[in-house]
């Protein structure tokens, strides 16, 4: 089969390589249908992580069919159309059992990590019975993709931790696909003020599209007074982090008001700053995590009667084919206004 | 009469001054019985807040009777015995109606700091209604001088807001008067494994009389390896800093499990590192906060009926003549074993 191969810092290649096999009893095998890049694996492409192995097939999201199931696989079938959830569980662990999924024992992140991912023709998933999940027929193959990660992501990390509640003023720092689910999702609690701040004017502008109150591109002015001069002195009730870097978690720890949230979506590779001499007195919840996927059965019902507008967020297609080319575009994001990709099999 | 007066950096006198009146409805006048030193008096002693007035009364804690009311004073009269919140609060603006008291937009922690304090013969307290509490007969005199500050402080900014709960392994970075109030209200909810650490060998030795399954002397031992060695490599399910300094803030990141919280009591005058490019993917929550008193009827109650040691961590006695003296004990707390100093105006 084709699969998109790392083979080292900047280096991919599509490549032929053999089909995987069922492993133990609760893997099954997936067709691959639809897949994506996630800012992830460009990191890995980036040389971020330089512990995944060469050789390694990336991606960690994606819709397909399943292929074979292992012997005690009890809750799919072959023909099954699946989504691939980018948290591998088993379900029974200590921390599967708080729903910590993400921290599962024998899974958590792993896929187009530590093992073979999604960008191929082909997928062994383990556990799963508890890593798939069963796709209604009125979501979009395309608009499913976007379940395995970012939209669990942004609600759970972002909005859920970030307690967002009616009437609340939020700020969401980053605009990018991450930070864009958060917004999404954040609107079924019904915040009064979403304030979506970046510096690419044309993610502000979709923002504005998907239901961005305000929008502050913090390349033309202070994010801080910015937000102030929307919400008053205090700052908002919920300031959220969808981008990683030091400088937009920053805004966030000036722009939060004394008994408001502080939730950290981005992945960091640096440490921060943490003002603690001004924060220690403001009653602050400050949350950090990778996502559980425990809300993904919730946000495909919400999502099956098409009450948000996911579509916009897909602005490429590609072939499998074309997989290393889409790399690149992907690489040149703000250029190419590139926000979600989707990369088909067919 | 007589006062403890702050003339800036390092110079404290006791003096003479006039005695407080009522200068608003809502005021009370109450005759002092019992007060004592705060580590954030002693801030203010070593010139930590610059911006306290030459000429302020310190003192935030206390009990004494009440002498005179305001005429709109509705919940105490003349002759009652009162403990005087540290929080003073008006009980009706945005904060207040959240129960976040230490916020609140007319109040807040001014006694001592914005508006003359508790260390004198008497004092007065605004907002009288929503900031003194009626003293149960069967609580000592001083022992409820504790909870005015460090018991609500422990309480509710450690053990609440780290959310201790039955069978969790704690750990209290401190073992000053609020680290052992964090120990002694962490008991209300049956945490299986308390670790105290500290530096002090007699404060440690305090700690396991006081209920601590085990203690560390970080200055004998690697913490994190001694407390990885008691609870296992993940780390504790509750890191509370009851410090304010960034070795302590440090210890707490680098123990805390996944899904588990930070709770900082401490009150910080430097920015610390926070190592978010290792802690992004553990779904913690950390927490920040002035003590709100919110909980002071609970703890009322609970010392009530004598449930926890609250005297043991009173170690020294004096008068309101010898508090300048008492400030000098107060300074060398380790040398002179002083944990918690109980000032009589009789």
């Amino acid at each position: 089969m084709k699969a998109l191969v790392y083979h080292g810092e900047h280096r991919i290649a599509l490549e032929d390589r053999p089909k995987p096999e069922i492993q133990k009893p609760t893997d099954v095998i997936v067709k691959v249908l639809k897949t994506t890049i996630c800012g992830t694996d460009l990191g890995i492409y980036k040389g971020k992580n330089p512990e995944v192995e060469d050789g390694r097939i990336l991606g960690h999201e994606g819709v397909g069919i399943i292929e074979e199931t292992g012997s005690s696989v009890s809750q799919f079938k072959k023909g099954d159309k699946v989504l691939i959830s980018c948290i591998t569980s088993c379900g029974s662990c200590e921390y599967c059992k708080k729903q910590m999924y993400a921290h599962c024992k024998d899974g958590g992140w792993i896929l187009g990590y530590q093992i073979d991912g999604v960008q191929a023709e082909y997928v062994r998933i383990p556990h799963a019975d508890n890593s798939l999940h069963r796709i209604p027929d009125s979501i979009d193959d395309e608009v499913a993709v976007l379940l395995s990660d970012i939209l669990p992501t942004g609600h759970e990390i972002g909005v859920q931790y970030g307690k967002v509640k009616p009437g609340d003023a939020i700020a969401i720092v980053g605009a990018g696909p991450v930070g864009m689910s958060v917004l999404l999702t954040s609107r079924f609690y019904s915040p009064s003020i979403i304030i979506v701040i970046d510096l690419d004017e044309n993610r502000l502008k979709l923002a504005k599209e998907l239901g961005a109150t305000h929008t502050v591109n913090s390349g033309k002015e202070n994010p801080e007074v910015a937000v102030k001069h929307i919400v008053g002195d205090e700052g908002v009730d919920v300031a959220i982090e969808a981008v990683g870097v030091p400088a937009t978690w920053d805004i966030c720890q000036r722009i939060v008001k004394p008994g408001g949230h502080l939730a950290n979506v981005g992945v960091h590779g640096k440490k921060v700053d943490f003002e603690i001499q001004k924060l220690w007195i403001k009653n602050l919840t400050i949350t950090t995590g990778l996502v559980n996927t425990n809300t993904t059965p919730m946000l495909l019902k919400a999502a099956s009667t098409n009450r948000f507008d996911l579509k916009k967020m897909i602005t490429h297609h590609f072939t499998l084919a074309e997989l290393e080319h889409a790399y690149q575009v992907f690489l040149n994001g703000a250029e190419e206004k590139a926000l979600k990709i989707i990369i088909s099999n067919a």
